[in-house]
């Protein structure tokens, strides 16, 4: 199957030309002239509403990326996806991840699926046992605490599932550990009493660097305090495919639970990855999660492209990147616990549609997936969005708002929610410089002063932006919610005629990562030599020392 | 004084010549033909030293960017705002928080710097009387806890400071919150004692809405934990110049430190609103961190512009927005420790020169500040490094690494700085598409699959990034690095034109935030009607409740 060259389908050269026009466009102008732009614009799915409707977009426009999405075949590929075909071409592997959320095996999928099933119920035995209390460490006492021990994927889904259902949580307190630098186990454990503490050691493979590293200390630390070996399997469990390995370090195969080839880290926050979720909020809860993604996938499956969310959500993506020349695109999430969202979506974007040439292996001529960044709101506001609103560069947004808090503090949160409205507002609406002096003169300067300020408070609007919101943060929205952007992604990946499931690109750190360490320690000091400035530096960290 | 206008000067259209040659250039023969660049195109200032040889640059166009520098009246700008000249012309105002870790007056600054000398002992008062648990609440039992309530530069360096420095810390736990999002505060407080709890509310004005909401219900939370109107001024600071406010609220004037107007709050934290980290490190640590800022300081003002750090840092900025297309920056900090300086340095940079006209209020025709973005390495390493070595857009880096760590654990550190080294040096040499079928081959894939694979793994190279090392993380390394993005931020303005020091692009959104909370809380529900848009929201926000 050929990928998508997305330069090369017809709908894109008629796009370039809407995108011409539609360039300078005002958006207020576009909201008077079509009086059903602000409800038509609108769209609804597994719990989620989005408003596209300050966008630089047409309906004009909007048919011809719609258009572009026939021309890509993009229905075919959703299908190809949920289906199980080896989209992830480049390891001749399917993307399964929605396969961890079903509740009924899809046609052709029954064996995967029963193996799903068998996991999920070793999930909920040990999420059970754990969130009620009735797991007890080396001493006798309960468990009180869960330290997840992982990285990228393994870390970003769970750690931001786990502080995002935080009004959900039972007695057990989670925490996170995942980079190699030894101050972050450290910090962690010193708060913590080894009789009370699990650990859950997730890597696929067994072997991820940093996950091993900080899992090794993690268990001198609990032999120190007076484990004995044969104690280890009440404290650690893993989640791996490599039980040999897992059982070297002392983690019986009773203990390991599955992970599999078809499904990458960074859409594994449903397979036991997110087990430290299931323990903090129970399993109830955790059914609930994957059932909020489940109903997003049926939308997806089902939804004719135009009415498609993460369709639309792409077609957007792209639009701005590949028409207006954006090179980045900016989360905000209008809620303290989504505040880890755009760490999470960093991965799952970048890793995934990072790539410069196309499925079949040939360099492609345009771009691919952009910088995505972000902050939870309000903090942005006193921080980057003097950028948002008055910068040079077109920083496509995505506001996400819950209309309703758990922490009964209504007052306080329709401030939030007003924030919110306002920054999507004011990103569209700008001020002319004309309105900038009339503000000023109105608070008291003088005409001079007045017209000397006024350009630097006007703002030139147009700023294009989406609202998702939700009727509160639940664990069934917060699934919809990182499925729909999976979903993007993917749909992005397929216009750009990318494999969105490989990461190959940071293989080759690793290997000179190796290469250095065995310079550095001793162990390899004769190894390779390296370039200058490499070299100048390993001598300065030896001098360092 | 008229600003800069980039394009204008006369080494604008060499620099473009020269970056249309070197766009193609590869930097391992850069080094082959020069010798000297591993070592030359280094620089040691206050205890930091930056490699900046791994960029698209030789001796001719580094030539060219100081000739830019000279053109654009850089060493005369430096002069004028360490000098206390009103660099912030749309407000009238010097920018001086170089006075704030200033040892001795500068020639005309003397009044101000002994304001400055007065407000330091006193807030060297607060924190000896705290740090060495002197000071007790209304119980009678020592504070043991400080919250800051503060937003944006009130927070960020605060925040980063105290986190950074955690293992010069002493028996206070510092805590920090912004977000008017409630769960922000509920959180923190859940684990506090009341009575053991101090609460430091900075805002300049005593009026920012965040903060003041927030202090707000801490007051309720210590007030309905039993505390008297009168035992508040043991539990509430105010950093602030609004002293009735202050005091309205109940903080009396003895328990306010000052601010000035002439210190930018992304500036700020060496002023009293860096208050909770001195309580935290104690007053010593706190004039280490003041002194290593100052060093760079006189490195700025001292280093003729082909040895100064922060010029040169900027001239880089500026040769990647404006001559490559570069839309954004990423800073990588190899230290958990400084896992938030991308949030602090968002601040810093987007508010700064987030600016699309001049000083004198003219719209420019060519880019300003970059998005900036990044994580604590190595965690990026698994996230979105996919896309700096393989996607399609250029991401100027800059790594930041202490060679040396405080946890003890050196063979654990060794990795990490293996990994910053390696992935600094994957950015530049990259891999050819036969050496990456070479290498499938060796791993034993047969010679089709390695050749159909071989494009995924090839990466480009030539990718350009900084290196920035210490020998420690400590007050003093740290003063100095947030001291030198100061400046490069300041640098890179006066090229652009523009005026770093103001923020006018985020009071059309606060506006606009009052209009809406007016109308969603109905205390002006007859306010002006908004966008269809908008106001489709502001119903699904009343019917949501």
């Amino acid at each position: 199957m050929v990928p998508t060259r997305l330069n090369e389908l017809p709908a894109y050269a008629e796009l370039r030309a809407l995108a011409a026009r539609l360039q300078s466009a005002d958006l207020q102008q576009l909201f008077d002239r079509d009086g059903q732009r602000g409800s038509d614009f609108t769209l609804e799915a597994a719990g989620l509403q989005l408003d596209y409707s300050k966008h630089l977009l047409d309906r004009e426009a909007l048919a011809a990326l719609l258009k572009l999405a026939q021309q890509a075949g993009l229905p075919g590929r959703i299908g190809e996806l949920l289906g199980g075909a080896p989209v992830n071409n480049t390891e001749n592997r399917p993307a399964l991840h929605s396969l961890l959320r079903a509740t009924r095996a899809p046609q052709g999928l029954e064996d995967k699926f029963a193996e799903v099933a068998a996991a999920r119920d070793r999930m909920r035995h040990w999420a059970d046992r754990l969130h009620q209390g009735k797991h007890t460490g080396y001493s006798g006492a309960v468990i009180t605490d869960v330290v997840n021990i992982g990285i990228g994927g393994s870390d970003l889904g769970p750690r931001l599932v786990s502080e995002a259902l935080k009004p959900f949580h039972g007695d057990i307190a989670c925490h996170y550990v995942a980079n190699v630098d030894p101050a972050d186990l450290q910090n962690t454990l010193q708060t913590l009493d080894p009789g009370r503490t699990l650990f859950i050691v997730c890597s696929k493979s067994f072997r991820t660097e940093e996950t091993l590293t900080n899992s090794l200390a993690a268990r001198d630390w609990m032999q120190q305090a007076g484990a004995a070996v044969a104690d280890l399997d009440r404290h650690f469990l893993a989640i791996t495919t490599n039980l040999e390995a897992a059982a070297g370090f002392g983690i019986p195969a009773e203990n390991c639970l599955p992970m599999w080839d078809w499904v990458g880290g960074r859409y594994s926050v449903w397979s036991a990855i997110g087990l430290s979720c299931a323990i903090a909020v129970g399993w109830e809860c955790f059914e609930e999660f994957l059932a909020g993604a489940e109903a997003m996938d049926h939308h997806f499956a089902a939804g004719d492209p135009g009415a498609n969310m993460p369709v639309l959500m792409s077609l957007l993506e792209v639009w701005y990147c590949n028409f207006f020349g954006a090179g980045n695109h900016v989360v905000l999430p209008y809620d303290n616990s989504l505040r880890r969202l755009p760490d999470f979506l960093q991965q799952l974007t970048m890793e995934s549609n990072g790539k410069r040439v196309s499925a079949d292996g040939a360099a492609l001529d345009y771009d691919t997936g952009p910088v995505l960044w972000g902050s939870a709101g309000t903090m942005g506001q006193h921080s980057f969005h003097q950028l948002l609103h008055q910068g040079t560069r077109l920083c496509p947004a995505d506001f996400i708002l819950p209309l309703t808090t758990h922490t009964g503090m209504t007052g306080q949160h329709c401030r939030l929610v007003a924030n919110c409205l306002a920054q999507s507002r004011t990103m569209m609406v700008g001020r002319t410089t004309e309105a900038a002096g009339a503000a000023l003169r109105q608070r008291g300067l003088d005409p001079q002063e007045a017209e000397r300020l006024a350009p630097h408070l006007a703002m030139p609007g147009n700023r294009p932006n989406s609202m998702i919101t939700m009727q509160a943060l639940t664990p069934a929205t917060l699934g919809a919610l990182l499925a729909l952007y999976e979903h993007r992604t993917f749909c992005s990946g397929q216009l750009w005629g990318i494999n969105p499931f490989d990461q190959w690109g940071v293989e080759l750190g690793k290997e000179i990562g190796v290469q250095i360490l065995g310079r550095l320690s001793g162990d390899d000091p004769g190894g390779e030599p390296m370039d200058p400035s490499t070299e100048r530096l390993m001598d300065a960290w030896r001098e360092a020392l």
